[in-house]
């Protein structure tokens, strides 16, 4: 894995209030677990009320921990005064989502000024194991002098 | 727009029952408004408990109802006694998704025995008027000879 | 469809322009055969150095002219000065391409300053009849104040 | 990596049997240069007949090695009698395609009786380094009983 050189030393700060204000985190019980560079850790333990037709995790709610792990690994390598956007994901949905727990894990495969690509691994825990369950892939967009936290909601 | 003959005459009961067994539109408040052969439509009223940092719906929950409406647009087509399944998903997010009420229109794109190719857009209403903000492109795979009730949950 | 205004007025021949500067159409033998602003057409007869392994269409070279002709729907709105690149798309396969031509017909979703959503659906035409045989989603990116013909070779 | 078992002895004969009749690949110049169960490699060199408008190889061309590397990755672990299925795929352009050789490198992530998701990196080798410049993430789908070269053409 290459290592990657954070702009701002408070990264992590900012980007664990940032996910402090994803309202719908609360809401489905979803923590983020670790921050590094380019890399974050998003963990969603199971409930009946996240899922589909035949009880395992919706995949939408599997790509809202997927996205916001790649969202955040790009969004820790940005500058203080910028703001993350998704321009578009794709998930592969590559075994059901299915046990006690998800994780999902986010890194940067390529950062840039304007355009970084990340991707995301889901893994979901099963009776003390762990099978890859998603893979999601991202194209996030870094807006510069637009601080994360002065977007009007 | 091409139209589709549903192998099941009661294609809308069976996707409406369906629906209504996934527990996470319950949990977000969406419902679904339509089923015709291979289209479907799902709305979701704003709340402030399904967003991301910035007060917009969360892309996650777009692609929750982007899913299912284009996974149900399939499953109507299906004959009585088959399952649907997402392969993957491609979604592209527009514009900020913002207002009091999206809504995701599914349409099946190319219907197939074994692959179904499915699109879905994603609609913001917005002081009377609605905008484009999500595009999903999905590939569903249809489980002949496994009831989507009898599957395990 | 919506009718997109052209910020260049020489938009058209601006188009043509670079697509005869793209080698590789030359090489497999595609032409441009329409260009209106937010929309392009490019054909490809058949030929049997081409092909994948079943004697149809290779993949790739569906995509050469998909991506080309959706990269030219977006660069055909573009002001004078600025160049396109594709950041990623996606194709689905939806059935063989088979036949004696394939047609790619390229259309602008959304326009924006740096990034543009498009489109294509390829066609492929056997026996006088025509068949969708790919459907292509790209993200593009207008590098403003960057002539397409001042990018270095 | 996770090693994978080949479900046919003589796959890497298969592999490059059918990779020979891909006539796309002798017209741009492409060779396989590695097989191993689950993983393929192909290079190119570059050619100046290859190129989009900017002389760097054509988005298409970067796809149509990325696609067989992956989809031959798939078809080293299927039995001998089936063949493979590009369903779908999605690249990222990470960075511009120049230099004097791509490589792509085709990989498994995920075998199925049906389903497969591979994956393939190109790397573009200029002055002797070698730079990621694209990500390719594929769905293929394994045609049981249809022997690869049963397939009418």
């Amino acid at each position: 894995m290459t290592k990657f050189q954070p702009a701002d030393p408070d990264y992590a700060a900012r980007v664990t209030d940032s996910f402090a204000r994803q309202s719908v985190m609360d809401l489905i019980g979803a923590r983020m677990t670790r921050v590094t560079p380019g890399e974050t850790e998003i963990e969603l333990p199971f409930r009946p009320d996240l899922c589909q037709q035949h009880g395992f995790f919706h995949a939408g709610i599997t790509s809202t921990i997927a996205d916001s792990a790649s969202g955040y690994a790009a969004f820790s390598l940005f500058p203080a005064d910028a703001s993350v956007l998704t321009i578009e994901f794709k998930i592969n949905l590559i075994a059901p989502a299915a046990g006690e727990r998800l994780r999902a894990v986010g890194r940067v495969l390529k950062p840039g000024r304007t355009i970084t690509v990340a991707e995301s691994e889901v893994f979901a825990l099963k009776d003390g194991g762990e099978k890859l369950c998603a893979r999601l892939n991202a194209t996030l967009m870094c807006l510069q002098g637009r601080s994360d936290m002065a977007v009007p909601g």
